[in-house]
C-alpha cells in the first residue's frame, strides 16, 4: 500500500487581495502561515511520517511545506522542488484583480478562463516582465516548456509528466510522500488518481492548508481518501473554495 | 573561479543555556533567527546568488539556511541535507551544561575534550537514548558511521569525504554554493581549504550567523577570503567565539 498526502498552500497575500497569481511568486499571508503550521500539527497528531517531499518553485508552496515539516519535526527529509508543480500560468491575467478583470473582459469570460478545461487566458508577450524566461528560477527549463499562458489541460500535462517520471518510482520504492503545491497542480494529481473526466475535474476544488490523505493500492488505485481535520472545519473550507469566485489561484 | 559561502548556524537554545549540543537536534533561539535573517540580508545587499545549498540533518542549520535563502529570495534552489555536515558528536557530554561537566570531570578535562584534535569525549552506550541509531534520521546511515562519540579528527574525516564526493564536483561544474553547518563541521572545510595543520585548526573559531566568503582558483586554492558584514560587528563576534568558554557546540 502506498501513502501519499497532498496539501494546497495556505492563503497568500494575493488570495487576500483577490488577484490572479499563477506563477507570480507571492508570499503567504499571516493566515497562510497559521494554516500551514496547523496542517503540520494535525499530521503529527495523527502520527503521519514522510520520507520525501515535493513542492513547486513558488515560495507560497515551499514555505507551506517547510512550516508543515517543521511542526512534524521532519525538516531533515529530502525536499524536491520543480517548476512542473507550479500553479497554472494565468498569462496576462497575472496580477489583475478579479474586479479589474471582470470590468475589462466581462464576468462570464473570467469565469470561463477559470473554470474551463482548455480555454487559454490572454497570453503574455515575450517582452512582458512577467514572462518566466526572464526569471532566474526557470533558466534550466527548455524554451518550449516556458508558458506565455496555460489552460488547465496544459497544466495537467506537465504535472502528470513529473508525477510519472519522478514521484511514482518513489512510491513504488515504498516512500511515504507529501506534496505541497497549488490549486490547479493538485487538481491534476487528483484527476489522475481518481480517474476523473475532463468535466469532473472542473468541479474539483481543494481547500487550502488541509492535508488530503490517500492510501493507494499497488496499481495506484485509491483504497482510502480523506481530508484531515475536524469535519466541520474541513467542510467549511471545501464549501468556501467550491464557490469559484472566492479564491483566486 | 569558484564561489563558496560558509555560514555557521545562528545561536541555538542550548548555546544560550551553555550545554553540549553535538547531534542533539536543538532549535534556534530568537537571536539565532535574527542572525540568520541578517546574514541573508547582507548577502542580498552584496548581490550574492547561489545555485545549490548544502546543510546538515540538524534543524538549527536547516533553519538558518532557510531563513538566509528566504531573505535572498532563493527558496527555490536545491538544498542537499546530509548527516556528514552535522556538528561533532559529543558522546555522553551531549545535554550536559558547561558547569555540570566541569564539576564532574574538572575544567581542564573539559577544555581538553573541546580543544584537542583527537581526544574522544566519553562515549555513549548503544542503550543510551541519545545513540543516533535510535533516531529515524539516521536509519540509512551504515552502522560503522554512527558515532558513539567523536574527536575533531573524526568529524573532519566524514566532512571531507562528503566535500570531495558531493561538493567539489558541483563547484567544478560552475555552481555557486552556500553551506550552512556547524562550528566543527565548518572547521573541517576551512582546514581543507586553507591547508591548516592539525594544530592550527584548534585555534580556528568561526562566528555564528556570519557569512564566510571564499573565492577559489581552479585548484580550490583561496584567492580571497573574508567575513561579510561590518568589520566592527564581525570582529566582536570572532573575539567572542575565540574564547572557547563562550559558545558550546
Amino acid at each position: 500500500m502506498h501513502k501519499l498526502v497532498l496539501i494546497r498552500h495556505g492563503e497568500s497575500v494575493w488570495n487576500l487581495e483577490n488577484r490572479f497569481t499563477g506563477w507570480t511568486d507571492i508570499d503567504l499571508s499571516e493566515k497562510g502561515i497559521v494554516e500551514a503550521k496547523e496542517a503540520g500539527r494535525l499530521l503529527k497528531e495523527e502520527n503521519f511520517v514522510f520520507d520525501i517531499a515535493y513542492t513547486s518553485y513558488l515560495k507560497r508552496a515551499i514555505k507551506t511545506l517547510f512550516l508543515t515539516l517543521e511542526e512534524m519535526d521532519l525538516l531533515w527529509i529530502p525536499v524536491h522542488k520543480t517548476w512542473q508543480l507550479n500553479e497554472r500560468h494565468y498569462g496576462a491575467l497575472q496580477g489583475l484583480s478579479k474586479e479589474a478583470t471582470a470590468l475589462k473582459y466581462g464576468e462570464e469570460q473570467v469565469h470561463l478562463w477559470r473554470r474551463s478545461f482548455d480555454v487559454l487566458p490572454p497570453a503574455l508577450t515575450k517582452e512582458d516582465g512577467r514572462y518566466p524566461r526572464n526569471d532566474v528560477k526557470y533558466r534550466d527549463v527548455p524554451d518550449q516548456y516556458i508558458p506565455l499562458t496555460e489552460s488547465l489541460k496544459e497544466t495537467i500535462v506537465r504535472v502528470e509528466e513529473y508525477w510519472l517520471r519522478e514521484i511514482i518510482p518513489q512510491l513504488e520504492a515504498g516512500m511515504k510522500i507529501i506534496i505541497a503545491a497549488h490549486g490547479n497542480s493538485l487538481r491534476a494529481l487528483v484527476k489522475y488518481l481518481d480517474h476523473m473526466t475532463d468535466e469532473e475535474v472542473l468541479d474539483l476544488n481543494i481547500p487550502t492548508g488541509t492535508p488530503l490523505v490517500y492510501s493507494l493500492d499497488d496499481n495506484f488505485k485509491p483504497i482510502e481518501k480523506y481530508y484531515l481535520g475536524s469535519e466541520h472545519r474541513t467542510e467549511k473550507k471545501i464549501e468556501k473554495v467550491a464557490d469559484p469566485g472566492k479564491i483566486m489561484e
